[in-house]
């Protein structure tokens, strides 16, 4: 399936667009392609874009003052990520977003996003109800880092991401668990 | 100011609407009053209904298997609360919310929201950015309680609600923040 097919499987989901209607949204996306380990959004850098990742996976993170990194989020294909809290804002962005492998991605920025929603009200519609699940997702994850013992967030990481523990090297698994590699060693062979 | 300003107030910094508009919106809000102590959702509950609040101050939180409270929220007027996770899914509520203090709020059910949402384009639009606020708080909080020692998330409540400490038992503030009673004592002093 090309991105486009992708991506209009992706919204149909949600939302009801016309053939012309989703090819001019579509008009307004920009197909972008990173090699492994190459950085999409630095921290400090002004935020325009975000981006729909066709293939490949995407982590966002941040490194903190003792050289510790802490990982957000890991973005597979039909995920979004940027540095929400920037683009929406206009502030430069806090964290820090690559690539663990290769990866194709669809980019649209932040004012044609705008317009588009504005011009179409199935495309605000598509856009609330993807930010919806995006804050779930997000109040989920905090319950579970406040409440969750490290192992119980391993196993709900494997219910998300099924495919992950394959695709990603160890020690970030460990990072987004906010656990050593030797505690990660441990659940892992206590979960087999 | 009455609750219908208050709302069309806080609307209008997001969405623009016609006097009719805005009245046909707000004739689907339910006006309750609720008193200090008092559960608004129980975990659970299903949930059909946000709430927006007008006055007083609501908590959302829940209580580990080790009888240990883990607060998500505090809502004060004009910030909106439910158990969204419960709400958007249609599943049971895994959180509860209730009153720090007599509280009056407006409350539309989900039905409501996505019919009027659906009906009128400025609507969706304003929900879609209330949404997106929502998401980039949650995701900050995330990564405050990743990173962030007790201190630091201390300052950083205190400036998000500047309120709140005189509006709310210590052993809440310390709830939010997930340290103990007496580490909170000892914030407080070195903070002054």
């Amino acid at each position: 399936m090309d991105g486009k097919d992708l991506l209009r499987q992706h919204i149909a989901k949600t939302a009801s667009l016309t053939d012309d209607e989703f090819d001019y949204f579509f008009s307004h996306f920009k197909s972008e392609t990173f090699k492994k380990g190459q950085v999409i959004i630095s921290e400090g850098d002004v935020v325009e874009k975000e981006y729909f990742v066709l293939s490949g996976c995407l982590k966002a993170f941040f490194v903190n003052d003792n050289i510790k990194m802490h990982i957000l989020q890991f973005t597979m294909p039909t995920w979004w990520t940027s540095d929400y809290a920037a683009l929406y804002n206009n502030t430069k962005a806090t964290i820090c977003i690559d690539c663990i492998s290769d990866a194709e991605v669809l980019s649209i920025s932040n004012e044609d996003r705008e317009k588009i929603c504005n011009e179409l009200h199935q495309v605000e519609h598509f856009f609330r109800w993807r930010t919806n699940k995006g804050y779930v997702a997000a109040q989920k994850r905090l319950l579970s880092f406040m409440n969750n013992d490290a192992k119980t967030r391993y196993e709900e990481l494997l219910a998300l991401y099924p495919a992950l523990y394959n695709m990603v090297p160890k020690h970030l698994i460990a990072a987004y668990l906010g656990v050593s590699r030797e505690t990660l060693s441990r659940l892992y062979t206590s979960s087999k």
